[in-house]
């Protein structure tokens, strides 16, 4: 692919460049805290970031951006169908504690109509070019596959509106081209922001506040303030409060008429930037207050419904053939859904599963072993797959992961810049992710929008993804013909 | 004085603020490298500033801006009186060997009239509000009382422009009033980049660039990035360029026809973040430097005269009775610039300067004693001031001093939030400094404007005022009528 640099820059230039672009990180906040020790949270460190924008071919760009509305809308029909979420989650809540969990507090809450009909989604779906090869000698075209939705603390919406500014002060200062056309105008933080407003909005209490739902000294804090702030900019009358699940045990009380309150503030809204993962429950209590949220009128963002669509196994559900006409009856955007899709393959006890199961050990490259829950740095590849599938062959364990066809994004030159690793050119290759605000209750879309990108940029010979897990970059798409 | 809340705040409230605050501050750029070293170019910590604004009647404050194009002026017109450099530091340069310096460099350029005749100046006068009563029984008003004029390296134009957003942010949470009108819109950084960009276009080379003369791995870098992005913003072609004195011994050469060069690039203007110390110049190679610059076409902020006007000594021989009438014939102009004069007196040997050395001497809680050279942290006061008076009486050692009266302003109650430092409520006073801009020639003046102002507040039981010395925060006045 067509670089967005017309020339080689020296190591002398590259490394002004590198500098120059780490102070304007640190000036703008593309940064996070040096650790999560209290002592800290007066110091930050610049973001992972690459030096320059990495090239996408416009078309691709627009697929995915023009899809963005299509899969929140899926989404959210798939979220209020219990069926399918029934049929889907039966072997996995057998044996991922996490996934049975989430269900239950699920169950108990869906046919309960004293809680918010309301649900906000603040969703980012996860794509990879994967090089389409049409005939030999032909020109190289790519195809976008998606690799996740994100439907619940999806983040660094804050930090790439920001990193979109550097990447078009290093390329001006780099003496390169960088029109509007070529690197569209990108600030997610907006459209999030807008979300949470209208969400707000729609809960009708002007004293009610936002709760963002945090870490203890989280560390990407910055990406999680952009949004607070961009809440103010737009309406300067929102409050918006942090707190710990800790916080809301000792503090949290959901009242008679389901009103839920931290001290003697409403919340309006609750923003989920933890409750991810199963290592964020780390009472039964904490378990108590995310049953109560729930059952909570607050509008909550993402609803537990919205959580467990972002499995995996409904990835993996979806992708099977007709599912989608359930759901979509136009017959292009169903297609246009559809072409995103790699193969995906349960690993569910059976015949279906042992088949995928063999597959999977016959071709270990070809292949990544996904678990259910979000958050980088679980993925299984290769040798290790191959030992956990055969280890696993007959336990019910399996079935807590699904079977991906890898994606083969075509490597690109670029340079990582990171807080004590060597600043070197590296092949890298991205993901691209898109920001969509959905706003809907059971039979109504309220509000539905896409808000921008992301890519991030990790070197071509590491497997995971997560910014934060400390393995990729934050990055701006600089588009391409094609 | 009144305080700009109107109420008072619970220590959680204040905690929840205080947390905000820094937080908002790290995310926008208010912020300093954690240490020197270069293992640390990645980190920053927040500076020091004071969560709430200062309250200061709007006279005062109109009145310090209004002055500042006719101090610019006269310092401009000063700078160029040799005879009155000569006269003042006579004594100066026998006892001071920094100044000396200085003024070896002043001598061997002062007739050259091949050394660019233009002079750039990005000045920072400051001021405390002395307590003024009147008659026993009325309202206490107050009236500005200079301290100091920088002439070079004016520090802190960048981080305030931010702490303006900053504090306006903080009352808005806290719920509290905060018009234009009572917080005047404040960016230093636009006017003092614009001075600059001027500068760059008398020199008339589009190639030309501005050189920022700094500190190695200088750790108020925020500051400084500032001013570049702000020159970035206003004209995108212009290339700033960072180097210490050490590059330039190394890269720099002023060719035959007086051009200076970096390396290839030649520079249009050279804008001076260090040099105004004795520990600035570690070798004689890197006063060669200086007197390189000095000698060259490129345009310099300050040249040597305009560092030579900023000396204590001159703001002592400016408040004798009469040497006003020299410079300025308006006479209510010249009232307004005296009226800002504090007592102040020579300590060079001689009758005059006995008399003053036992005034301080018998009375020193009412003086200051100032070095010439400018950085904070070396005034003396009280015990230490007097021992160092009698030590030196027969000694040359005093001239190098001047003896000012100690302003005396009113302390109002603030909290100074800084790393490391506990966070309390505090007595504080507040030291206003206005920028200005001036860029002219001998007979010419080209461009003079003020620039916005500064509050710099400290805790009333410290004596100093530099906040990188640590013993100060960043602030922005609340305008009260007066």
């Amino acid at each position: 692919m067509a670089s967005c640099l017309s020339r080689v820059f020296s190591e002398e230039e590259l490394e002004d460049i590198r500098l120059r672009a780490i102070d304007w990180a640190l000036a703008h906040g593309i940064s996070m805290r040096s650790s999560n020790l209290s002592e800290d949270q007066d110091k930050v460190v610049h973001a992972p970031f690459t030096l320059f924008p990495t090239t996408i071919p416009e078309s691709n760009l627009q697929q995915a951006t023009q899809s963005m509305v299509y899969f929140s809308r899926l989404m959210h029909h798939v979220a209020m169908d219990h069926q399918l979420l029934q049929q889907s989650f039966k072997h996995v809540i057998e044996t991922d504690e996490f996934s049975n969990k989430l269900w239950q507090i699920y169950l108990q809450i869906k046919d309960d109509n004293r809680v918010q009909p309301v649900s906000l989604g603040l969703f980012r779906n996860d794509f990879m070019l994967d090089e389409k090869k049409d005939s030999p000698g032909s020109e190289t075209t790519f195809q976008i596959k998606q690799i996740e939705f994100n439907s619940i603390a999806s983040s660094f919406g804050g930090l790439v509106s920001q990193q979109y500014f550097l990447h078009r002060y290093v390329m001006d200062f780099a003496g390169e081209k960088n029109t509007e056309k070529q690197m569209p105008y990108n600030r997610p933080v907006e459209g999030l922001a807008t979300g949470l407003i209208k969400a707000w909005e729609l809960y009708q209490n002007k004293k009610a506040v936002i709760l963002f739902l945090v870490s203890h000294n989280e560390r990407n804090v910055m990406d999680q303030r952009f949004l607070e702030y961009e809440i103010y900019k737009q309406n300067k009358n929102i409050k918006v409060i942090r707190k710990t699940f800790d916080d809301l045990v000792k503090d949290g009380k959901l009242a008679e008429d389901r009103k839920y309150f931290i001290g003697k503030e409403e919340v309006g809204v609750v923003y989920y930037r933890v409750g991810y993962a199963p290592t964020d429950y780390t009472t039964d209590k904490i378990w108590d207050v995310r049953l109560e949220l729930e059952k909570a009128w607050c509008i909550k963002c993402p609803p537990i419904q919205y959580q467990l669509v972002g499995a995996k196994k409904i990835q993996q559900v979806l992708a099977k053939p007709s599912i989608l006409d359930k759901y979509i009856s136009d017959v292009s955007i169903k297609q246009l859904i559809q072409s995103t899709f790699a193969g995906q393959y349960s690993l569910d006890k059976g015949e279906e599963g042992d088949k995928a199961l063999n597959m999977a050990v016959n071709n270990p490259d070809q292949f990544v072993l996904k678990p259910q829950r979000e958050g980088g740095g679980y993925n299984m590849y290769d040798e290790e797959m191959k030992r956990f599938l055969e280890v696993n062959r007959e336990s019910n364990e399996r079935a807590g992961y699904i079977l991906m066809e890898k994606v083969r994004p075509k490597p690109q030159v670029n340079y990582l810049v990171k807080a004590g690793i060597p600043f070197i050119k590296s092949l890298c290759i991205s993901e691209l992710g898109i920001y969509g605000c959905y706003i809907g209750n059971k039979n109504e879309e309220i509000y539905n929008e896409n808000c921008g990108h992301l890519l991030r940029t990790k070197t071509a010979d590491t497997n995971e993804g997560g910014v934060c897990a400390g393995f990729s970059g934050i990055d701006t798409p600089f588009v391409i013909p094609q």
